[in-house]
């Protein structure tokens, strides 16, 4: 496994391998990896020849009362992981080279990050997209995979990457848990015990919606909502959203709707948690 | 030669000459050529293996009121100056194959596109930073020829190639002019007879201006812009800016000014015609 920190080593490295027929998978990661990320790459590496991981704590994606300089790092335990998982090539580069201070493009979608994270995250996703075009261009993949833990970035890098005719495949593989339930998280580092411990009611909320609404169909989703709120609330999470929303459009769902996505957002202490299901309807 | 109308064709194409070693070099047009396309494709051969050379009048670049409709259209004629000047590929997409309806993904400079065309034409950079995107994305260049006739959209593309690390080396041709000095512009064929001539106010008021700069330096700027002003008006133009900007930067010179861009903008009859001269100060 070879590390690189240049931007034009990395493309030079990526066209070489392009050329020799190689297929390239791309994982892009903050770093701090944990099962789910590592998961992922397991998906890498079933699809492609070469599998790059990139470890970048992403700046632009962050408001200025976020946690960017508090997120956290451990690269050489990173790197340790990705070797494990087979990983080719860790991309670390540096912010400084990422960024120009007179940067002056964006890449932005106007309408999916218009919901859930994106309401209480304002320039959340254009970081994202603006990040994700960068990779792109640097590690020029024929793959790239997503996580279905960040349901709508996965969405809207799908989107991007259809209106904006990147030649490549996005993959996103199955959120990861761990065994008594809670979604893993970079941040779920933040919490203290008794936090992680009232956290889990998340995922057994939405365990619990799952099944109502799989009994039920969707004529009661207020009530649904309002019991995953409401244990959420009295769980002490400080609840940013919780929506059942249409999981191809993020609209509200008609009656039409074939899959719901059910996403929650909630505080515990300083750890903003996210969660979310995939909700066949009427199967 | 070659036409190219799909997508993932062109991709195909683009990937496989890539993978044989071959330099490809793109350039965008929106069709209906003259002789200063023709030279970006002169420039283009002479750089590359193989030349693409697209044409497509690109629809989010135009705002509701401007001349989509009547721009003027030519592709028979297109092709033949095309294959004279050795283009391997023409890539003519359709526009519904280009834009999907549901479309919500935006490239966008926010800067540099502030002045200029972009105070009067507030989507036009918008929209061509996306097209040349998606061209990008489709034609998988290792070289882009754009023309110095439309400085500023050479300037904001330079500038998203770097801010979102495009593998392209951008080239920039100069312009080309009519014997008589009119810049050449697909939509000088809106100009009726009396148009055209008067229309030559524009380059002949620029190239004074230049000589008065290099002659006295930039104290006197604002006489000098005066002057273009008043010389345009007088000859029946409806003026949209005359300015003169740092031509790195298109922020206002100041001492330290290397290269000036001396730029203007004014409809005569139903043809908006934009021309620019640059001016080295200090040499």
């Amino acid at each position: 496994m070879k590390i690189i920190n240049k931007i034009a080593e990395m493309q030079q490295y990526s066209t070489l391998q392009r050329c020799e027929g190689k297929k390239i998978a791309v994982v892009p990661t903050m770093g701090f990896l944990h099962e789910g990320h590592l998961s992922l790459i397991d998906c890498a590496r079933k699809e492609a020849d070469i599998v790059i991981v990139t470890n970048f704590v992403n700046p632009t994606q962050f408001a200025p009362h976020e946690d960017l300089d508090t997120y956290p790092r451990n690269f050489e335990e990173d790197c340790k992981l990705c070797k494990e998982r087979g990983t080719d090539i860790v991309f670390a580069p540096e912010a400084d080279d990422m960024y120009c201070a007179d940067r002056t493009t964006w890449v932005i979608e106007e309408k999916l990050s218009k919901h859930l994270c994106g309401l209480s995250r304002p320039v959340f996703f254009r970081g994202i997209c603006t990040v994700v075009t960068k990779l792109f261009n640097i590690t020029l993949p024929d793959i790239a995979v997503f996580g279905q833990k960040d349901a709508q970035q996965a969405l809207i890098i799908t989107r991007m990457v259809r209106d904006l005719n990147f030649p490549i495949e996005i993959i996103v593989a199955p959120l990861v848990r761990e065994k008594d339930g809670l979604a893993m998280s970079s941040r779920n580092r933040y919490l203290n015990e008794g936090e992680r411990h009232r956290g889990l009611v998340i995922s057994r909320s939405l365990f619990r919606a799952e099944k109502m609404l799989v009994q039920n169909g969707i004529g009661r989703l207020g009530e649904v909502l309002s019991m995953i709120v409401d244990n959420i609330s009295e769980a002490g999470g400080k609840i940013d959203y919780v929506e059942a929303l249409d999981a191809a459009t993020l609209e509200e769902p008609d009656e039409n709707v074939k899959t719901l996505l059910l996403a929650c957002a909630a505080d515990f202490g300083k750890a903003r948690l996210i969660d979310n299901v995939l909700v066949k309807i009427g199967e």
